[in-house]
């Protein structure tokens, strides 16, 4: 990609509207767009990172069987009344011109609930494991941390639909390991597992809370077990939920995915049963597991930058690497440059080009920090006369100097 | 994919909700369920198409320079006021908590002027062309064509931000062959362009209108330009607009996708100006161009089926190859079955393996001809005695038993 085209260039002048780290440091880079409170757009460069963000997840949930669909935002409010949560204050309420009371979903339990129900008749038939990469929305009085709280965001929800509690135990586990490959992929390894209050059906539930100075939550850290246990629970019990013992640390964090095990609670709401191989009735038992693609973007951007900008781990990056070209009005130089763009291009490698000819290689290498792909590639004419390009990955200060084949073969 | 694991299978029954031949073929192969009137769940085969139909669209916008960015469902009603049209009677509205009247957006521009506005101050820094692929809502009273008139549907809408109307003109002339493109990958080549009204900036605008027995729209067709026009343009006309003498002959016919010059409407409304070389403003000129990716799944089913069920192009059926297993009660042949899905696989096909022990030979074929993949293997004892597999196009009546290797080769 040229830089001279993208859509959407660093601006130090687009401030004003920053209520956090990540809304500051991406909105500067050119990454996000805010429309008002809690509401984003993505510009290319930021929706590249959140497709990454979406694929890694994707792949994971396929690798433990999920299967992908999409349900709408739109539903029907006496699906949440027949479940009784039409008055969470977080519902968005319309009402459509032939009269229907509708709600925007925040959460889809009462849309696949009764989804399911119609395509699972007996034991045979089950685990069922669904899961969608959707937009919802929550009123939110206050959202005011950028992609960490938003009014409309981006989520994986998955739902699992077992014969017994014994299933829904062992899945759940499963997806407790899925979710820290995710994490592991996403360079997001300072995630703690977080005991959260379970509700009617569970003693706990689990929270992944990525920890972060800048967090706006607090967890409490067993050093020892290398879990957590949320706010709700240190109200309960000051030692670890694990080893009983050990004095509990507190941290702020960011929580990025949760997982719960909501029992019977939606299918018995929804008259859901199944038959086992004798023909007798029995609930069926559901968990949910959420992980947030948009809140995950903003949590890499709090906890990867430096004073300069971003650094973004190599698997979301929007592309790998920035090529600068410095004097480009020295034709030779112009052309030796637009020449190692193509080559980087035919070997399938992602970049981005900064050809703008009137912008000085300071300027470009302030955006360069700024918007923090892993790898820099300079071509100058200095750098030329010494052999090459001058090579710098985002997190280092090294500077080498390489021959193009040599780039190319290090890079691939 | 193991059909015995799909989510969705297929059945005669779910035809209560089936407002229309594409809603009643989609929802019984099991592509998609109904949530409400207007609104769609889609099922793990009919995410795969719309996916697919996104894909072919998102290459041909970035083949014309198109940049894909992602806009908000939400957005402030005070931006609609802006443009005059809060009145629009297909704008669902919402109140938020805090106090902020909010708007779901049927359309962008009220989005995306403002946006490009941020970026854009010169002459330099156009054209801007931006496109997205996103969630649309209309408070459509009557809602009841299946995916063909949703009242939360997808869409893929560009936006072109030029210097003056030549270049507007330039671009839109580019758009309308791109979408040609698109139409003859998704093999919907009764596709016609129609001249619609253009409101008061351009004396057209034009739609992509699918001719097909059952549509809703009727166009009036020159047989000697290919060109239509639609009922707005016949009460002002009864000639071809291209060659001016062709009587206009009526045909049912489907609308997929349309496009406006929009000229300075919205820029104008939002204070949208750019400066020459000379350092005078000037109006920005405006086109869009939407593509409804829904709806042109629902346009496929109704245009490309037959008697027993749904045919789908190759370039967007869920999966290329519908493998049936017979007689997998023997152990020979299942291994052998398996071996043949295993080999596919390998070979990158998409492959949909129906493994399911007790069901029917006959079953199986209804269900292989409802949900219409381009093409069928079948294995049973016979077929392996006879040499192979059984192969079969969808769109075809002939069979050929061919070794499973010449399969391979002539699949790949």
């Amino acid at each position: 990609m040229l830089y001279s085209k993208l859509f959407g260039k660093t601006s130090k002048n687009i401030t004003i509207d920053a209520d956090s780290i990540n809304a500051k440091l991406l909105s500067q880079a050119g990454f996000i767009q805010k429309q008002m409170s809690g509401v984003y757009n993505y510009l290319p460069l930021g929706l590249r990172v959140l497709k990454k963000i979406q694929q890694i997840i994707r792949q994971e949930m396929d690798a433990i069987g999920g299967q992908e669909i999409l349900m709408p935002a739109l539903s029907q409010e006496e699906s949440w009344i027949t479940t009784k949560r039409h008055h969470m204050d977080v519902l968005f309420h319309l009402q459509s011109q032939a009269g229907n009371s509708l709600v925007l979903n925040p959460t889809h339990e009462e849309v696949i609930t009764p989804l399911v129900k119609k395509y699972t008749l007996s034991y045979k038939d089950l685990p069922v494991l669904l899961y969608q990469i959707q937009d919802k929305f929550r009123d939110e009085p206050r959202a005011k941390s950028g992609l960490l709280r938003g009014r409309e965001f981006n989520m994986k929800d998955l739902y699992s639909f077992h014969q017994n509690v014994k299933d829904l135990d062992s899945f759940y586990q499963t997806v407790q390991k899925a979710y820290f490959k995710i994490f592991s992929r996403l360079d997001l390894s300072q995630t703690v597992l977080t005991f959260a209050s379970g509700g009617s059906f569970s003693q706990y539930s689990h929270e992944f809370q990525t920890i972060s100075s800048t967090g706006e939550d607090t967890i409490y850290y067993c050093s020892k077990c290398k879990i957590a246990v949320n706010k709700e629970i240190i109200s309960q019990q000051s030692s670890c939920p694990q080893c009983g013992h050990s004095k509990l640390e507190p941290k702020k964090s960011i929580e990025i995915a949760n997982i719960f095990k909501l029992g019977d609670k939606f299918s018995s709401a929804f008259d859901f049963f199944y038959q086992d191989k004798q023909g007798q009735k029995h609930p069926i038992i559901m968990g949910c597991y959420g992980i947030g693609p948009s809140r995950i973007m903003g949590a890499i951007a709090e906890t990867s930058h430096d004073k300069n900008g971003l650094i973004w781990p190599a698997s979301v990056a929007p592309y790998q690497v920035h090529l600068i070209g410095i004097d480009l009005f020295d034709t030779d130089t112009k052309k030796q440059t637009n020449d190692l763009y193509q080559k980087l291009l035919d070997a399938n490698i992602e970049v981005l080009y900064d050809d703008r000819p009137q912008v000085s290689a300071g300027a470009k290498f302030t955006d360069a920090d700024l918007i923090g792909l892993p790898l820099r590639l300079l071509v100058s004419q200095k750098s030329l006369k010494q052999g090459g390009a001058e090579l710098k990955y985002r997190h280092s200060s090294q500077i080498n100097i390489l021959p193009f084949q040599e780039i190319l073969a290090k890079i691939k």
